[in-house]
């Protein structure tokens, strides 16, 4: 693998290009971006070697698509006409179905492998590309029977050099579960610190009184609106159904408050710490 | 500062006792519990130097009461009661209004004094105490004015040489901005983890697909359901208030989805990544 084609060169492209760099030096890493400024960001971090544009696909042994999911939805096609016989595709979106279904029936479907690294933090952008993100981390991978076996084995194989952890799913699989474990988090999180914010608009200070608990709860509520609108967008059903219960179970504890069953209010909060076990390894 | 009684040896008491005796090795950590085998972990862990008993409490210079809030509220009148004249008792409850008003009128009320140390974690118990984890946090005082002048300095002294800044706030505006800061996180993360274990009872290996941002969002549904059921309930008024705008907020963000209104939802979420200032420094 000589020539990388970045497109998106944010926390994920621009991590990703980091670790691969780092075990194989040998390779350039192609930038591109619809933001020249990004693009020249990413170069004076040295997270890519040169800029390009979408025709040097042609040239491309991997091309690695890690920008909002419905751009991914829009371009992925046009990167699969463009690629080579013997290039490989790969996305790192957080949404699969709607990904997978639009080149369903493209002659390059083999050319494609669609994934999703587990690996993200709240922030954004080439600034936010580190390396070693994805030690211990997995990466779900859907489909993967539609591409090429020799594409499969070359993804593989890089991203298990960089510590990723490979796990099978299907694309509506991965977006029902991806909405409960991740999704979810980030709606909870989001509505947790405008509830704040506007309770607390007049007497910032306030917030010396928060510790890392309040901290720890509200850290999504820093991520890229860019990048999740489209994510609610495209996972609309699922997202919906686990937000319903969500709410369901928060109306449920405030009516025990209000019924001053503090004893059921109790047992939710044991039933609950089970959580403790469940954590355990994901940090 | 020669006989220091902790009543309660978890977490709160175990890590002060840890700091106190860390700067004055002189000073003797007596430790009082319910239980004898918190006691016995206690002293095998160091916390403590001796096991002791309420009537003890005579004797002492500084009462550190770190137990559940109700406890406190039971148990602070009979500590005043022992305590001598010039004995200090500070507790460090999560809710200040009920436990200040059970010795509003109580003759030795001039020897407590109220606090709030905002640095807990989501652990308990003596084997959760740590040194150093009051460095850079806020201990909030209540009614300092209320509390001997000279005990004042003592208790000040004793925080500010542990890494604490002192806030001072009365008990109303304590509660009520705690309930936004702090309670209402921990609610928001039981019931996060609930709905989440629900959904996925019978594919438990499906958390292998939750990463950072689901372990921080749930991270406090591991608390202590003994020490936060009687928080909610002293704190039942300010709590079902942030609560229900909690859940109207997210009742609100749903309707936007189901009305296709990705670009409210868009803004709803830029709007509020303000957060990011509002965070610096907590950690």
């Amino acid at each position: 693998m000589k020539n990388i084609y970045a497109i998106g060169v944010g926390l994920i492209g621009g991590s990703l290009a980091i670790d691969i760099k780092k075990n194989d030096p040998n390779v350039i890493i192609h930038g591109i971006s619809r933001k020249d400024a990004t693009l020249e960001e990413a170069l004076a971090l040295k997270l890519i070697d040169k800029k390009a544009s979408l025709e040097d696909i042609k040239n491309a042994d991997l091309v690695i698509i890690s920008i909002p999911v419905d751009a991914t939805v829009k371009l992925l096609p046009t990167v699969l006409d463009l690629v080579s016989d013997t290039g490989l595709v790969v996305d790192a979106g957080s949404t699969k179905v709607d990904i997978c279904k639009v080149v369903e029936n493209h002659p390059k479907r083999r050319n494609f492998l669609a994934m999703h690294p587990i690996a993200g933090t709240e922030h954004s952008g080439p600034s936010a590309a580190i390396g070693g993100l994805f030690v211990g981390k997995t990466n779900i991978v859907c489909e993967v029977e539609k591409t090429t076996f020799k594409l499969q084995e070359k993804a593989l194989k890089l991203f298990a050099d960089i510590g990723m952890r490979i796990r099978y799913m299907n694309p509506e699989a991965h977006d029902k579960h991806i909405a409960y474990v991740s999704h979810l988090s980030h709606i909870s999180s989001f509505m947790l610190g405008k509830t704040v914010i506007d309770k607390e608009r007049n007497e910032r200070d306030i917030f010396d009184m928060a510790g890392s608990g309040f901290a720890s709860t509200v850290r999504l509520a820093k991520s890229s609106p860019e990048m999740w609108t489209p994510i609610f967008k495209q996972n609309k059903t699922n997202v919906i159904e686990i937000l319903e219960a969500y709410i369901n179970n928060l109306i449920h504890f405030k009516e025990l408050m209000e019924q001053d069953d503090f004893e059921a209010i109790f047992n939710e909060m044991k039933n609950t710490n089970y959580i403790k076990d469940i954590l355990k390894g994901i940090s």
